[in-house]
């Protein structure tokens, strides 16, 4: 039948979605969350998340320096975290490198690493190190606990729901086509907007402040982190049910830096506010509306934008100007071909 | 300056070693062990380790098959909780792969891994998967526990106590020998030796019971297992302290098939004795001389060998018919170059 390819979530759906011992009781949680719950007794869990940056593949050297890389690989996992509505607090650092590297590159890594643990109090406990014949590859395990509230999963929302976002979409993905247009231009560049969106790209902020105080003070039912792209990531969080979501494309936050720039670097802006990724905001849904969680919460209303509504529909729908738009499924997903035999 | 050159203990030790939170009280080993420790209450313990292979570094594709990759990888991991006295529970899965593999090469990863877990009671919690650009890379964060009793750790030793080691040395190092060779006529070989040493570097046998029941009945004072050789692994149990070892080389426990093909396949048999490592043999101290801890516990007693003694002196010696023999230091280490500026 020729090759074979799949997506990464399929890889994971069909090779190691139900592997391991069948007495893990203490498993509240395991593959397919942002990370996975462990109990460890009465209102004690232990999350634990794990994500790797490949040279050419999640990055490219000519706009990412060692410090940044360090940066961004320890903050999207610590965005994990922040998605159970956790703290993190222990890391390993798994790095395999090729024999030569560019002068400096280990004190910028471990300088960048150092001072983004001091930051959000992580300690670095292990890991392991490597050559690589190819590529620069990093990565992260991080462990952390959550509040006596419990995590805050991604499953399952409940019809009528209110969906929001924290922060701006669109700005990451944006600054990603900004570096990859010109690397060296973006990364001199005076003007402001550029360096912002970048810098959304290169260094983003994890919120765990807004989750630990959603799940604190119980004003979300399901929350993931944007990390796949709104629709991408919104999928993951009707996984399982039966329910839809329609949004309002106009509601979604976007920057004014995004707004000024957008069509400069994109043919349809569209595209990066829906499918961008990596604005590394939170996505939850709450049964209250934006009056009523901005009456028993106004620290998160004030972080947060409605955007949409769960449905009974199954579906996703964008409406923008009164009508549904068109669109692409899914986020950014890696595709791998094995070879066929049959 | 011209290029720099470190090895990968170095990297850790310079750039990576006192890193991260000062308020982490909690750790009890971090960095520097087989496995981080993690202390949650009275009792209680978490230990993590994480482990990588890579291809062309670790291994060669025309040797090692995916079903051997994953046993392997999970085993190396499971070493290392070994090593702590402790239970391996929850791994999370780190693969990045080519855009294109061979047929069936998931599903044949799969089954080692699943067969493994499933072996020694280990859940799979998550991870992540990437493309490569390069090589296939494969990693295991392994997280445990350990008994009321605590976890083992490296150090430290006491002067004149007796050096154990489990199993057999050497028998990894020629295996990989064998493999390199000839990978095809090893895969393929009727001869009861050949097939006997290559499994014993592809399919390596993590000794948790012993690690366990030397914990429980607190008969050693260090433990680690044997992944960088003898004399590598030694040093790391010595590092801190100014003691030293004085090793009877002929009272090495090696294998009839070691002894029967080491001649053939490698000019000096003792390197691979001493510092051929992969063996994941456990080398531990014990106050307790053999006759001692046959009377404690005639089940450890089995299953180990004296080699030696912690010494005052400072340096380790292997003496061989009455006399010390030359030798090299350290087991098997990753050489780095970064660039120099200055």
């Amino acid at each position: 039948m020729g090759d074979r390819s799949w997506d990464e979530f399929e890889i994971i759906r069909r090779f190691f979605s139900r592997m391991g011992s069948p007495f893990a009781e203490e498993i509240q949680t395991g593959i397919g969350d942002d990370a996975a719950v462990v109990k460890r007794g009465k209102d004690a869990w232990t999350l634990v998340t794990h994500d790797m940056m490949v040279e050419d593949v999640h990055y490219r050297a000519s706009w990412m320096s060692p410090f940044n890389l360090a940066r961004k690989l320890s903050k999207v996992n610590i965005s994990d975290i922040a998605a159970m509505a956790g703290t993190p607090e222990y890391a390993l650092l798994s790095i395999a490198l090729p024999d030569t590297l560019p002068a400096g590159w280990l004190e910028d890594f471990s300088e960048g690493l150092q001072m983004t643990f001091l930051e959000y109090g992580v300690s670095l406990i292990g890991g392991d190190t490597s050559r690589s014949p190819g590529p620069v590859m990093v990565a992260i395990t991080l462990m952390g606990s959550c509040g006596p509230w419990g995590p805050l999963l991604r499953h399952a929302p409940n019809a009528h729901e209110t969906l929001y976002v924290s922060g701006t979409l669109g700005d990451a993905a944006l600054g990603l086509a900004i570096l990859n247009h010109d690397p060296l231009a973006a990364a001199h560049s005076d003007e402001e907007d550029v360096a912002y969106l970048t810098r959304r790209h290169l260094d983003p902020t994890p919120r765990l402040e807004l989750g630990q105080m959603l799940a604190a003070k119980g004003l979300a039912t399901t929350l993931i982190d944007i990390s796949d792209g709104l629709i991408g990531d919104l999928e993951h969080l009707l996984e399982g049910v039966t329910l839809g979501a329609e949004i309002t494309y106009d509601a979604i936050p976007r920057s004014p830096a995004f707004t000024r720039l957008a069509p400069r670097f994109h043919p349809t802006p569209e595209a990066l506010i829906l499918s961008g990724g990596e604005d590394y905001e939170l996505l939850f849904t709450s049964p209250h509306a934006p009056s009523e969680l901005k009456k028993r919460a106004p620290l998160v209303a004030e972080r947060v934008t409605a955007i949409g509504k769960i449905t009974e529909t199954g579906e996703i729908t964008v409406v923008k100007d009164g009508k549904p738009i068109r669109m692409e499924s899914g986020g950014f997903r890696h595709q791998f071909h094995q070879k066929g035999t049959s």
